[in-house]
């Protein structure tokens, strides 16, 4: 590959091992980090080299952009993939790695800083012709102006942090009376999180589906989009199941909602992969909600579906290649669920611990990623992605009959262990989602809004605790 | 699904965890079957129940016709899947169940009868415009009738057993003064091999491509082709590669073989999963070698390329449904590497054991389908299959350069155990097969008839010893 023959992933777990993998099937050389904590992890197996590049807490290791761009330099790695989470959308992160005459493998530090400001990203996507729910696309500066703000556009309205994103930082107010307390509560909640306690509105949509577009730019003016990709399984703003096409989604709908979102992708000069993410309302009006610069947690429903290996694209794009494939053909319907060490009887609490059995699903139109293997001891440090599996089928009953199949088969146990697996087999069977008549609010209990008389208490604490929770994508 | 609802599958090893995993997925209860030796197969899990069939001799197991119905009687079970091997192409055993009230998942035993009988396969293929390699469409009677037909249609000859197939019960002959003594070697082998001394002979075709079409044909005289298989790269006759499609080959060439099969299978009644088997020569011409009346181990490359579940194909053709979707579709290249339990080293031969540490490659357009796992003991009595990878790719190279990743990526180990893996990641190298300029001579030695001064031996002792030596596809 030009410009690189070796990558030092900045990252752990299923998706450290996926893009070694494909480095190894372009023939690039891998170099693999690791905390205390995955010292024993399976990309260090596939890995050229490994680096140990700090302790288990990420902030001292995935997150420490010094050691990350320090283990380059000794390696001989020209390039650095990010993959999700941790300082894969940092722009001071993308910024250093330039500087030290690295590749980053993503947008330009320019590009990210413009779209990980949440408000900002909202103002350009506008400017680029995307449409917005009501709301500001200025940081909004106190209770008062809040207030005003909220009053105009209707509630139930959802404050957000600027520098936030992936689910984190954010609060639904569902009436005037507890808007202010909501708005000192978020500010201060942001600064800690994010260190920039900036925040901004918008309306607040109820029963809409989460849609998002994938799209790839190359840097020379290319861009093509992979269709989208419907996330409304969620549970406390967190995927839990995707899917491709999106069910019972007019095509035209999804159709416009792609090509504005390419059209704003080139316009803003975006390269790489990226996913703008949408609200579609039950009259299928789209509104733009936010841009992840980088490789998405259920991106592998794209590729099922479009035959697309989206990590090598990231990579030919960065190497200064042009898109390989700029006319795509999806086929069939793709699935994805996340199984998490967590336990679905206790809130979903984190529950690691040492597999004792580990026997992922496979055959035919079956994929798992997962970096767990029999004996792996799950680190509590972490996010609790067990491992992702993605079924595909000529349609969309099949792809899900399938992965009811595939879920009925896994065997993961070890003492302490639970997954979500049972959990998900149950929304599979549920008939609003088999029917696709589901939305977002498929899983939300009394707390998250279904009931408009009880205030949404979002469990941000739980979130900001485990500290490297997942992104939303 | 229409007439039955529960299936036993009359297999074991990867074959018998692939078809249950079809069953499952499209609710069907599965009945596994197992001899001594497979207690604790991987497919016996997978299984609402299993079946302690006999010991571990497939004699007395998994070709025990009596058994095996029995097996059925006994747990409600409504129709079989064969898999293949065993007695996937038995007649007797499709009749047999038919007698008993079961579905057998396969063609009709009738034209199991005409098709398995090589000679009269090859007339009837003759009629309904095959074209044949010069050759006998009656069994020869004796040497002197062999010696004038040699001598008619030229040498090399190869001497083929009437009940043989699968790469069992040949011999080349390469000069009138080898041929009374090959004669009655192969008689001799045909009637301990198959109880039927009867033989034909026809041209052997050296430097020649092995190339196969995949048809699925319903009951309502609907069929269609899932276009072809290169197996080329053959050791003695046994697959070690395939892929489609087949490389080199212009597909106005391939498109005719298809489009003759086709016409070939409705022409003679068949139904269900079938492979029509054929040699092409350097300028392109095909000519017709066999039918295989059942699923074939390669059958992974056509679903990755075609999207198609050939075995859920298999059980909708049974239970009486018309082919669920006429309109074929291929998509980039898959190829599948046969990882054996074999040692290289030492003339390929079984190197058994328990596995101690096993882990198949995954990740995105790699399928692995195996019924092996960590701690499984390889039985000694069976055939050396441990694990088929199949890598899908836009096109060939690509699929070729995910193989080579996955393959370094397989970590196989054990006590005694040696397995093909780097054997196939040579290959795989090997220029004449990367630019597609390979044939079925790619792995032949000298004794496989490379020189024509040296006589073939093929190694059929070694073949018969082990008794249950897969089909050749």
């Amino acid at each position: 590959m030009t410009g690189f023959d070796t990558v030092l992933i900045a990252n752990r777990g299923e998706i450290a091992l996926r893009v070694a993998r494909t480095c190894r099937a372009l023939g690039l050389s891998v170099v693999a980090v690791c905390s205390t904590a995955d010292r024993d992890s399976a990309v260090t197996r596939l890995a050229d080299r490994t680096v140990h590049i700090g302790p288990t807490r990420s902030s001292a290791s995935y997150r420490n952009a010094a050691a990350l761009i320090e283990a380059a330099r000794m390696t001989g790695a020209q390039a650095i993939h990010p993959g999700y989470g941790f300082l894969s959308e940092d722009a001071d992160f993308a910024e250093a790695c330039a500087v030290s005459g690295l590749t980053f493998i993503g947008p330009s530090a320019d590009v990210m800083r413009l779209l990980g400001e949440k408000s900002a990203a909202r103002a350009a996507m506008a400017a680029a012709g995307l449409p917005l729910l009501p709301g500001a696309v200025e940081p909004v500066a106190d209770a008062t102006e809040a207030t005003a703000l909220a009053a105009r556009i209707g509630y139930p309205v959802i404050i957000k942090a600027v520098a936030g994103g992936g689910g984190r930082g954010l609060r639904v107010v569902w009436r005037p009376g507890d808007l202010a307390a909501a708005f000192a509560e978020t500010t201060a909640n942001a600064r800690a999180l994010f260190a920039d306690g900036r925040v901004y509105l918008e309306r607040y949509l109820t029963g809409a589906r989460h849609v998002e577009v994938q799209v790839l730019c190359d840097g020379h003016g290319n861009g093509v989009h992979l269709g989208v990709r419907d996330c409304s399984v969620q549970r406390r703003h967190q995927k839990l199941i995707e899917e491709t096409p999106a069910p019972g989604l007019p095509a035209e709908v999804t159709g416009r909602m792609a090509g504005a979102a390419l059209s704003a992708a080139l316009e803003t000069g975006y390269t790489g992969a990226g996913t703008f993410e949408f609200l579609v309302d039950g009259a299928g009006r789209f509104s733009f909600l936010e841009v992840n610069c980088r490789i998405q947690v259920e991106h592998p429903v794209t590729e099922e579906v479009t035959g697309v290996d989206l990590v090598a694209e990231q990579l030919r794009i960065a190497a200064g290649e042009q898109l390989s494939q700029m006319d795509i053909t999806p086929r069939g319907a793709a699935v994805e669920c996340r199984i998490n060490a967590e336990d679905p009887a206790h809130g979903f609490a984190p529950a690691p611990g040492t597999l004792t059995e580990f026997a992922p699903p496979a055959g035919p139109f079956v994929r798992v990623d997962t970096h767990a293997f029999p004996g792996y001891r799950i680190p509590a440090a972490y996010d609790s992605l067990l491992a992702k599996v993605i079924t595909w089928g000529p349609d969309r009953d099949t792809a899900l009959a399938r992965m009811r199949a595939a879920l009925a088969e896994f065997r993961v146990a070890g003492p302490g262990i639970r997954t979500t697996a049972d959990f998900l087999a149950g929304v599979l069977s549920d008939p609003r989602f088999v029917q696709a008549r589901h939305d977002t609010r498929l899983l939300a209990g009394p707390e998250d809004g279904t009931t408009r008389s009880e205030p949404t208490r979002l469990p941000q604490k739980q979130e900001e605790q485990r500290g490297e929770s997942l992104p939303r994508g």
